[in-house]
């Protein structure tokens, strides 16, 4: 790739985004895209909707006041708006910010000159820049056994120091942040509360009964209840269909038509005697909701031997979770409790074994799927050929002689198919995750997350590199001597593709994260069709971190591998995070809401990804010395990887026990500052029934739409 | 090696066998011999002692009865007088007596025809047995591409199944057998106490004060006490000077005689003033107590950031041991109390940070050890040849040229260097655990058996068939593709060796530590030199077991790799297993005495050479059947390894928390218990003093020799 077919891409590229936040600024300031552009603010804003209708010009300028928007919103705003989560994403940009921009000024300043003076690959004119390829500002061109090589060498040292001292810091203060949250946080019901699974069978009693004796056995100062979980996949079914009928009705009566809608009785409501539609619903719903009673009636003996157990204090809870309940290490196994409304129903009824067994498919599933990911793809892509697209769609046949369209259906049709396959992906990661057994949505997408990190550096980085077929890149990770030297003469050449990578899709993803595109599209389809469904059903979105943290990681191992191979990409990447950080901002205020809350879980995959590319720099580094002749260096940088690793497992050490629980310390603290609360008491009181399944909540259509009481508890206590 | 010469080896070493079993007979009745041979059952014996010194014919005859009281000890009378870890160690035999017995079932029946029809090897007489090779009965003798091979494959498959099984129940005996010692044990010290390091400094408060406060914030209705470390390496080595004048003094005294001895004061006592020798070191002695005291005195400032923590109950115990303590995860590090006469004192001083450098030092040293050992052992056998040792020792020459002196010196000096360079593995491997920071000799010891196994499995096995270069070695498994077919190629054709291995190597060392050579030549030199001393200095010995269980799990791992590959191993290993079972019965009964207990967390080990042993078979199952052009049977045995994998993850799932810790089912059961115990308060009262450092102690020579005052609660209580 020639220099100046860079910049002509990187100029397009830079034309659309500014493009989409022209577009964006104005769209953002119509009335009717609220849904699309603040639907967190909704609530706030409903008032001032309907004066805010009537025209004005301001309304079609574009305006950057968005930008000043998110650029003010300050850390203590973001945690109490989005929760800590949010504040963890936030954080990513900063570090990735700091990362490169040393990276960036050490690339640019002196390894971008050094590899310029080279000679190993460029013989023409030293100064016709537009015309020179990328791979001259790349270490390629540096002379085989060359001094200047030893800067290389240096320069890892340094940034490896630098982004280590970064890691720390940064994995200090988000510990900080995350015990400072749990002092500041009032009492939530899965603070005092453990899931236990593997309840042993007792002849005679029930599950409730065995989880009473044995806890108030064993913890008698602290047991507060238990709530035994039952399957309820059926009701659960049946509280849907009412709840739709339910929604249906009262459109009808909302509408409030004079004349009663009339249709038949029989199929389709074509067929059979006439009836008025508002009765014939009704007296539908009334079944239901006596059939939704009976079930949950009739269920109740129906248990699995799990239990969600809730405690006086937290520490009590804590106690119960850290220690072993019974001797058999398989029965009473304690799991730390989602918060109510991150609960994951379905998965309780699987026994021990059976889950770990699900794990075990779940993890093969995931390996088989990221190694042959591309073979679906590349026969994909050869059926939508242009020969076979003319044999399947004769018709077509005209339009597909023009140049153009042929030139866009084999430019574009093969990488089209290859991002639907890869937007195809976070769902089924998500399916593999809650095969797992995961109890809690938030766990499923943190494992989603890691597996989607995985995929990602495997299939757009190895693939690329290697570019050969799925058995041999994994051949290639078969014969661990041969790994430097072949990543050392694969990686730097594709230098100038991650670049462009960098420019199209990073920026572009960006923007049209900014954009909402589909979301506006669909909110215009919906308000052409059906005008005012949009209250009804509207639901904030939450952002999905683990297919936004994947590809942001990704784009940082592309900086740390390439840092010193082709430094050219660091400005690229510094702009890219610059954008990111801008435009997460300004969407964690206006759009997205979370549901539930992690406490800064992802922090650690966010340090685990950062020390691999660290790592995978290192090789590269130790297999390209040799290459270029200079074993010595090839030799000394073999320390860095250890160095790092030794960096890697002390951190683990240091603070990945944070992560995982709070400590006595803080736990006595808190319970003792709730014993000097009022309203304690009430608080037990809704910790009892906090963990009720949903579907055995009695029905109460009538009075509340959504008859999910438990998740309302979070806010109401 | 020929059927013949295996025959006449196992005949030299059986009669070996028997000759060291009749001696042993004969000298065990021996009285002198009591401190060699019963030193357990010195006590009791004492009085008995005296009359048995008469002499009697019956003395003088070998007998059984040793093997019939070795047999009939009952696994209770086992548990009652030596502990839990030595019924672990005698499970070792019983479980490797039923695993080859199986094994040796099919192996000699079914394996061995197999084999032995096979023509790949030999052409020659069929009947001519006993100058048949070894190698007719191996796998090597069947032909390649032939059915019967399938034969072994079967055998791979029932055999692991049931070494799985087996390894299953006696896993779940352990366990169940742990648990019930726990339940049937007394209150003792290290139940009720952890140990804290990591104590952050606060300006102006002494630890004591530290962990006072911060334990009855956090644990105050369990607390009971805590005893700060002191750095106390320069008092211990006074106490020791004081004690070693002590029992001069007291052995003079006890001379009793008529004229005071007298020397003079100077050097060496030549020189200087006649003294009375007796009021002399009463002087001395006393000098050195007041030394003692006033180290004492003036060191109770020099506190070390560790402290024993004791609560009032074993739940409370385990509840500050299990949750992190402090917000910084390397402060307040809790960690199991060993037992008071376990602990290991010198290394409490180093930090977090300095302990992990130590253990990974620690590691890098063992790694370097085990693979470059072979090293100075080549060096040292070069060093010891005949020229050398000719040139070294000119007036040697005369011997040196005799035909049979020469002859032993070649054939016996390199493998002697070899046995004493392997002679001193267990103390370097002691020396290299106790550098990683283990609080108790238990630790110390079992991270040395692990070590022990580790270096024996690479050096004895690894080393003999790969038969190169310990750099070679290493890159063989740096192509991890390649080890199959080169382990399938090198095993095999090392079998003969390893059964000889087994019959020499093996039958010897169990009938020599029988025989106890050493501290029997020990004991005769003792009292030909000085007589009564044996009294004074005696210690009951205890079983090493960082030194007999890897050799153990090593002719397992040789019983179980070539059970397929060359089953006439068999039959040798089952005689060691049952000679190793009734000899080790004995030493328990009469010799050994355990100091401390692990309570059965040496078997996880065995557990896990087994699985490791199982997977090494199966891999040079997969390069076989490849060799021998049955790439079918290769490819079907690849599940083998992966399901044996599984099943070990899941044993360590369902037993390895056992041995972990004991669950609060079981603390609680036992607190309950405790509290109807009339003379808790007591145990209280030495539980406070329990963990104070022996060198701090009063000094009170004058009526107890050893000032190990701490140690004796164990047995009190």
């Amino acid at each position: 790739m020639l220099l100046s077919a860079l910049l002509t891409s990187v100029g397009i590229n830079l034309g659309l985004c500014f493009l989409f936040f022209t577009l964006y600024s104005i769209l953002r300031k119509q009335p009717g895209n609220i849904f699309v552009y603040a639907p967190r603010l909704i609530d706030k804003q409903k008032s001032e909707q309907q004066t805010d209708d009537l025209f004005n010009l301001e309304r079609l300028l574009p305006s950057a006041s968005w930008v000043r928007n998110a650029w003010q919103l300050t850390e203590e705003e973001l945690l109490s708006i989005s929760g800590l989560d949010a504040l963890v994403f936030i954080r990513i940009f900063i570090f990735s910010l700091k990362v490169f921009a040393f990276g960036g000024i050490i690339g640019i300043c002196v390894l971008l000159p050094v590899n310029y003076l080279g000679s190993q690959l460029s013989i023409d004119d030293f100064y016709d820049l537009p015309n020179k390829s990328l791979d001259s500002f790349s270490i390629s061109n540096v002379n085989s056994g060359s001094k200047w090589l030893w800067i290389h060498f240096c320069a890892a040292y340094i940034f490896t120091g630098v982004v280590c001292y970064l890691l720390y810091s940064e994995y200090s203060y988000i510990s900080s942040k995350r015990i400072s949250c749990f002092y500041s946080s009032k009492p939530q019901p899965h603070q005092f509360t453990i899931l236990v699974r593997g309840i042993p069978k007792l002849s005679g009693r029930s599950f409730s009964e065995v989880v009473e004796t044995f806890f108030t056995e064993n913890h008698p100062s602290t047991y507060l209840s238990n709530s035994v979980i039952h399957q309820t996949s059926k009701i659960q079914g049946l509280i849907n269909d009412t709840e739709k009928l339910y929604r249906r009705l009262a459109r009808i009566k909302s509408e409030n038509r004079p004349q009663p809608k009339i249709r038949r009785e029989g199929f389709l409501g074509l067929f059979g005697r006439k009836v008025n539609l508002f009765d014939h619903y009704e007296k539908k719903l009334e079944d239901l909701e006596d059939n939704v009673r009976m079930e949950q009636h009739s269920l109740s003996g129906e248990e699995v031997p799990a239990a969600f157990v809730s405690f006086k204090s937290r520490f009590g809870a804590a106690v119960a979770l850290h220690i072993q309940q019974g001797v058999n290490p398989t029965e009473w196994v304690t799991e730390r409790a989602p918060e109510p409304q991150d609960v994951h129903w379905p998965f309780f009824s699987a026994s021990f074994i059976r889950r770990w067994i699900y794990m075990l498919v779940a993890i093969a599933a995931f390996i088989a799927v990221t190694i042959v990911f591309f073979i679906p793809v590349v026969i994909a892509q050869g059926l939508a050929n242009l020969e076979q697209l003319e044999t399947w769609f004769p018709f077509l046949k005209g339009i597909l002689s023009l140049t153009v369209v042929s030139q866009l259906i084999t430019g574009y049709l093969p990488s089209l198919i290859l991002k639907l396959f890869l937007l195809l992906m976070p769902p089924v990661m998500i399916l593999l995750s809650s095969m797992q057994g995961y109890i809690s949505h938030s766990q499923i997408e943190k494992s989603a997350c890691i597996k989607m990190l995985f995929f990602t550096i495997w299939n757009i980085f190895f693939a690329t590199v290697l570019s050969g077929s799925a058995l041999y890149q994994v051949n290639v990770f078969l014969e661990p001597k041969k790994i430097p030297s072949v990543l050392a003469e694969a990686v730097p050449s594709q230098a100038s593709f991650f670049i462009s990578y960098v420019v199209t899709s990073g920026w572009t993803s960006l923007s049209s994260e900014l954009f909402r595109l589909i979301p506006l599209v669909c909110s215009y389809i919906r308000r052409l069709c059906c005008a005012r469904r949009d209250d009804d059903e509207f639901e904030v979105p939450e952002l999905q971190y683990y297919t936004e943290i994947p590809s942001i990681l990704f784009f940082g191992l592309l900086g740390v591998t390439y840092f010193f191979l082709a430094p050219l990409i660091l400005p690229f990447l510094l702009i890219y995070f610059c954008l990111g950080y801008i435009i997460f901002r300004n969407q964690l205020l206006n759009v997205y809401a979370p549901k539930y809350e992690t406490s800064g879980k992802y922090w650690p995959i966010v340090h685990n990804s950062t020390i691999f590319s660290l790592i995978l720099m290192h090789v590269i580094a130790i297999g390209l010395f040799g290459i270029k002749d200079l074993p010595l260096a090839s030799s000394l940088t073999i320390p860095l990887p250890v160095l790092t690793l030794i960096f890697n497992e002390y951190c683990r050490k240091r603070f990945r026990p944070i992560f995982n629980g709070y400590p006595s310390e803080c736990l006595v603290k808190r319970d003792k500052e709730d014993q000097n609360e009022p309203n304690m008491a009430e608080f037990y009181d809704k910790l009892v029934t906090a963990y009720r399944d949903p579907a055995l909540a009695p029905v109460q259509l009538g009075r509340n739409v959504d008859s999910h009481s438990a998740p309302l508890l979070h806010e109401q206590v």
